[in-house]
């Protein structure tokens, strides 16, 4: 499976004298480089380059092309589906020296970055211009690594994920070759659509390089509410509802019980212990307070109590930055323990039954799994916090995985709604897509014949 | 480049014994299949099979493949690049009779249909529902070749194009697989963006035979406005600062003075004859009058006079009837003459300054050609009005057009915002694209490498 030796130390001759200093073969930047937020052991590459421009990418890519050794990029680290490990070893790129906005261009509501630029320092960086870019997955990840994951996040019910966000890329072929994937119209005919199939491909195409986003105008008025409920049903049917009103909410969050207890000790706050939505309206000042009441409206009828929102920044900030932290939240429950994530996604009007099934499974379970979620997309997550020592936790924890997988199969879902493939769902592919992965196979081969770029993810056999 | 006659005689024999009397070789019904709204001669196929399913459309592929013969689908012919055309014979698939809505998930805002339902047929068909589908090229085309071509229009700067607006498809490959390319969930992160790889592939990857469509609550209040302008710039100058303001506009639709006059006289209407807006507002009551006032204030400042609105919706329709008859208007300038239409698209901030130097090419030149756009995406259209006999007049709009594609390059757009590739586009695809070009090829090949689908279209060399 790995490459062989002779040619890998090729591969790091060439490298290192293409790179100097920015080539690594020392075992803890390997080791880092070989592992992300998901529950598998660390697969270390062979060495890890780190790339200064679109141009030393290709020539990377060229001398692994040519020796036949696997190319991984790698980002902030932060998938949660094994990534950017290396079960096949070869050379990780780090590509976060490359964190350069290139340009903003205010009028036509777009920016081209590097890949290495994170969300927060786009959005940092736009903060004068009176533009954001929504996408928001929790962590500060790389808005390479979030193109080449499609994620999507807390803002997606009202702005899409990546697939709707990112208007073109530039990218190195698993030839080195350099293409860009669309020119900065805002809608073509032109041809394949190579910009979509680039965004969620995980590395397994080829590498991007440079990507341009669209941008959105900060929104005159933000507010944010916060509204419990006595059951989760309740609240899962305030979220179907104003999604079927066609209220443009911006985010619409959903934490059960057991999250909003460890959300409330982590970040120091005193909600009710119930399962509660957390929203955020975007818009005019009469738009948002129209937009809140109707939601308001809906929740009273559905045992939605003490509904409670603001406009208040601070406030605001505190809130999301609690949801942001759920994660963190969660893990904290059990001290010495890791947080293993999935997700689902489902058709909304199967929502409802697909949360109350799986909070049947981890009422019927002795695993610590909060249950928090993108709701108004149909996504939510599992946040299994276990004991990775014990064999007894991490089987239970695949067991409850694979019944929800299947769940949400069963209801025309998909085995993720953004959290992408990974190591971690691979298994699942077959199932999801039938006959249409013998397409994605021949994509694959068609780009990556010698299967360079990322192997061992994505496609069963790749 | 054509079918070997025995070939063609054998897949003729097979198709008649599958099909009986709905494979015809009627030479009406070859030449009606052989041409569209382009202005290229007529290339008929060899026959044409009129398809019920989606396993007969397998079987013609299989037939067709077993034969080398190419394979082209066809809608409602009203493609405007020469996509339906058969330059090297083979079998035109009717998809006509496939004209059912198979689902409509009104709690999921989508609905399923076969690809010969039109859009017209599908918002009759939604009526008692609350929902409706956006997209409106103009024509009342198949969805199926909407979805083929990337098809967008007048709402497209809310609703986006049918890139947005596709959620999943059932695709009849190149040997006559049958693939879904997604579920129904809302979104995914699960494999390859094959859905998004099928829209806009004009018949060069597969045959659609199912299309699953996100649909729309019809809003609660729709409100339409005309405003003149003294001049192009200030009504082209609104649309930007409409855009870059972030008003949620429905419709944004630029008529230059020729295409007004052109309107009036065949919708026997009165407008002033001047460079025009068309606007449509969609929201609450409130959330109209508000849009409704913002707009009106950009314009006075640009120029535009007379800002009339109504939410009458006899008015309404009257005034995109005319907007959508904006074609035939044109062709009615002269009897006995056909319209040429072509587009491109840039990025907003360019569009003042395109749109001004082609007028600067019209009004030098002697040909009649209004321009109208679809201007809130920076898309915009000549439709020439020529007498196709007259050599002159078809080479000066070549000429014209030429440039008009070549400006649009220089200003980082694109050759065609909507209209498509087909054959009219080909020659300008190595510019537009650079090197992604053979990435585009290496995908064609992969998915048919036997070149049988829709062959001669969309990539150079294909």
């Amino acid at each position: 499976m790995s490459v062989a030796p002779l040619e890998i130390d090729s591969v790091i001759t060439e490298l290192k004298a293409l790179l100097g200093d920015r080539l690594s073969t020392s075992q803890a930047v390997r080791d880092r480089h070989g592992t992300d937020e998901a529950y598998y052991a660390t697969m270390a590459p062979d060495a890890v380059a780190f790339a200064n421009s679109t141009e030393e990418v290709a020539e990377i890519v060229r001398i692994c092309a040519a020796h036949d050794t696997p190319v991984i990029a790698y980002g902030t680290g932060t998938s949660l589906e094994g990534h950017v490990h290396a079960p096949r070893g070869g050379i990780s790129i780090d590509l976060m020296n490359m964190n350069e906005v290139l340009e903003v261009n205010a009028e036509d509501l777009d920016c081209r970055v590097q890949p290495g630029v994170t969300r927060k320092q786009l959005n940092e960086y736009l903060r004068d211009t009176g533009l954001f870019f929504p996408i928001d997955p929790g962590a500060d990840a790389s808005l390479g690594g979030m193109t080449a994951t499609r994620a999507s996040g807390t803002n997606a019910v009202r702005y899409g994920t990546m697939r709707e966000n990112v208007l073109g890329l530039t990218v190195v072929m698993a030839d080195g070759r350099v293409i860009k994937t669309a020119r900065r119209a805002k809608k073509s005919s032109a041809g394949y659509d190579l910009t979509r199939l680039f965004v969620g491909s995980e590395g397994t195409l080829g590498i991007i390089t440079e990507i341009t986003l669209r941008l959105y105008g900060i929104p005159e008025a933000i507010s944010s509410a916060v509204v419990a409920f006595d059951d989760l049903e309740g609240a899962v049917n305030t979220v179907i509802l104003t999604i079927q009103s066609g209220i443009p909410i911006a985010r619409m969050e959903l934490l059960d019980e057991v999250q909003l207890d460890a959300v409330n000790k982590f970040s120091g706050l005193d909600y009710p212990v119930k399962p509660t939505l957390f929203l955020e309206f975007h818009g005019t000042d009469a738009g948002v307070a129209e937009q809140a009441e109707m939601v308001k409206a809906l929740a009273d009828d559905l045992g939605g109590s003490d509904f409670q929102w603001t406009t208040n920044p601070e406030q605001r900030s505190k809130l999301w930055q609690a949801r942001h932290d759920a994660a963190y939240a969660a893990k904290a429950l059990r001290t010495g323990c890791e947080v293993w994530a999935t997700d689902v996604c489902v058709p909304i009007s199967r929502l409802a039954e697909c949360i109350l099934e799986t909070k049947q499974d981890l009422e019927a379970s002795f695993l610590v799994a909060p249950i928090v979620g993108h709701v108004g997309d149909g996504n939510f997550h599992i946040a299994f916090v276990l004991d990775m020592n014990d064999e007894n936790e991490v089987r239970e924890a695949e067991r409850i995985n694979e019944r929800l997988v299947a769940r949400a199969l069963s209801m025309d879902g998909t085995c993720t709604g953004e959290h992408g493939v990974g190591l971690g769902k691979i298994k699942y592919m077959t199932d999801e897509h039938g006959p249409a992965i013998s397409v994605m196979r021949a994509l694959k081969t068609a780009m990556d014949p010698q299967n360079i770029m990322n192997p061992g993810k994505m496609l069963p056999g790749n």
